[in-house]
């Protein structure tokens, strides 16, 4: 333990300090959810109003070409590959995390044509599950989503996988997978292998070329800071793209989507997975989230996520040894979230919101707390971790005000 | 033919006349591309900066509860139901209009097992006809996409046909289908029909139940003034939707999304198409844009926009013969456009945009017109058709400035 002095003096001797005044943050509020929600970059609703106002309001329809609005997709993804080891030429901004889940998994089917499983973990998030279940019922056919524990993951790799789907990073429990072993296990049994980037991009470095991954996909809306429902990503290592099938074959996808043809021909490379027309608005937001980001040496947000991580363990266990840690204590093996399971977790959560400090309760009981080096501060750590423990020592949250559950947690 | 002068003072007896000041539209332009992109309303700006300052940026994660973000696609989808004559169950506004055609094609094919055919037309916009092929692309079965001419079309349904998808009215003619018509002969063969409302919704009366559609898509960003690349919607009428399945079975669409468990269990009704997390930013500028069309009369809508085209249709032809209408004369079988063919379009429309009027070229030549009755002035469509009969008078678009062709037009 140590004490908040002490985390003050971090504070100071942070590398990243500068950046927190680059956010607007909530008064009196110890944001620990932006790995759920990133917060608002000051520059963000500066740069919207210029798009709204001067771009569509004033340039209009010419904007696709005046300010390359048609491009942007590509070019917002050019600087989502700098964060994640990609080629400039591997990674496109478009829809959401489940649609291009669904473009990666139908593509990677169609290059295994004679294998029939798609290997999952139990505990991945729902929504890489349930596309795969979508796109299964769909194809009628003799095709598994295989779900295994996680220590039967490796032996479950086998020459009947088409594709091993997993987060690099698990949304509950914040441990974060060793990519490069299981890519070699992949393709020792010629199976492909996707990766889901939504906890670790931009909160780490990932090497996807450096570790031979074939298939991505990531979130907008987390440590990019690009906004509500921000729009997702995909990545296809080159190696790949040319012989990549696309399936939702949207007219921007198309080769030349101007000409207006019959027939639809996939465009080269990444481009063909483009679909529809790509939300402007949304697009720009997560452009400058982006560009805060890159400003950033991604080994200090790695260093930092880790320090606040250990600290925020060793005030807690310190003084709550009821909440059990969920998240793995080797730094190695860690995202950038800390969770603790506690049989009464919603209500502490609650209790803990209703002080200002914001995490998250996740079933079925399951504390999580998200850093954002750029953001998060060690005095706020310490204090969030006193806090906690604070209601724990009162049995505060025991409050009826705490137990009633709301629609969205 | 009318004087100037007759034109300013139809304007002066619009009904609509006062929405022009609710738009923020640019100085010396005429705008008649607002079924392309549709002009910003002034609210706009001002909202977003409400949800992006004060909701993301305060709120933050607080804000899927506390300002209903997630029940925005369906609060939102409500107001585009009285728009199109749905039940306020039945639209739900997601992803883009690729993407919901993907959802209806797929589920319309699971609902007509033993038909393998989905029948369109040719010139139906071209991500409709791509959709399907991609769908049946990764099916890898025996069905087809029958793309008959518009004249073959009513004796081409047959009991093959699944589902006869068309779009209402033409992106490229303007013409404008008989849906109820069509609808009964697609049901009397036992066919499903799929209606595609991009260039309908918002600019007349649409009546989907009235009709018996059986399911629509729509685009967020041309008459309903949502912004560049807006969110699209779908729509399911009341009676297929419980067996309506899903097959992009994203998180949102789960029947308990924040139960977080394993298998996929569709949502009740529409909720199930939901997918993924719904782009807030996106979704509340299409919000503003529905709000202050259903401030007007649908009616008044249609009649004005009927008024602009035969006035620029009289204009044209009476002083610009070698202009050929590509639209229907015939008010009831129009959209809110009118196009004329010219051998050099692309040049004559580059010399009319210099000029400060926008409309659109499409290959391979045609020279497209949309009105826009909430800002479209009778006065700027006789300046448009003055302006474009005097490009062709004078040969102007003969300079070579106007002949080199630009990525996006």
């Amino acid at each position: 333990m140590i004490s908040r002095n002490q985390a003050l003096i971090l504070d100071t001797s942070d590398p990243l300090k500068d950046f927190r005044q680059q956010f607007i943050l909530p008064e009196k509020t110890i944001y620990l959810d932006g790995n759920s929600l990133g917060a608002l970059p000051k520059r963000t609703p500066i740069y919207l109003q210029e798009i709204i106002q001067k771009q569509w309001g004033e340039d209009l329809i010419k904007s696709w070409n005046l300010h390359d609005w048609i491009h942007w997709p590509q070019t917002v993804g050019t600087k989502i590959a700098r964060l994640i080891g990609a080629k400039p030429n591997e990674v496109l901004v478009a829809d959401s995390t489940s649609i291009n889940l669904f473009k990666l998994l139908s593509g990677a089917l169609k290059l295994r044509p004679d294998r029939r499983t798609i290997l999952s973990e139990k505990g991945n998030f729902p929504t890489d599950l349930y596309m795969a279940q979508g796109l299964l019922a769909l194809l009628e056919k003799d095709y598994q989503l295989k779900i295994v524990n996680q220590d039967t993951l490796f032996k479950s790799i086998d020459s009947s996988v088409a594709v091993v789907m997993l987060t690099e990073v698990n949304y509950l429990t914040g441990h974060r997978h060793d990519l490069k072993t299981l890519a070699e296990t992949a393709h020792a049994q010629g199976a492909l292998i996707l990766v889901d980037l939504a906890h670790s991009a931009g909160a780490m470095p990932v090497d996807l070329n450096q570790n031979s991954i074939d298939l991505a996909v990531g979130c907008g809306y987390k440590y990019l800071n690009g906004g509500p429902g921000a729009p997702a990503y995909l990545y296809i290592s080159e190696a790949l793209q040319q012989t990549f099938p696309a399936f939702l074959t949207g007219w921007l996808g198309h080769a030349d989507p101007f000409a207006f043809t019959e027939n639809y021909v996939p465009a080269f490379g990444m481009n063909r997975h483009l679909c529809g027309t790509p939300p402007i608005l949304s697009l720009a937001a997560l452009d400058c989230g982006l560009d805060l980001l890159l400003e950033a040496n991604l080994q200090e947000i790695r260093q930092k996520s880790l320090a606040l991580g250990d600290l925020f363990i060793d005030q807690v266990e310190a003084q709550s040894p009821e909440l059990v840690l969920a998240t793995p204590r080797d730094p190695e093996r860690r995202g950038s979230q800390v969770s603790f399971h506690h049989p009464n977790g919603y209500a502490v959560m609650q209790a803990l919101i209703a002080q200002g400090v914001i995490g998250d309760f996740r079933s079925p009981d399951i504390l999580r707390f998200g850093f954002a080096p750029l953001y998060n501060r060690f005095v706020d750590i310490w204090d969030a971790a006193d806090q906690l423990c604070n209601i724990l020592k009162s049995g505060q949250w025991n409050e009826p005000k705490f137990q009633k559950r709301q629609t969205v947690t």
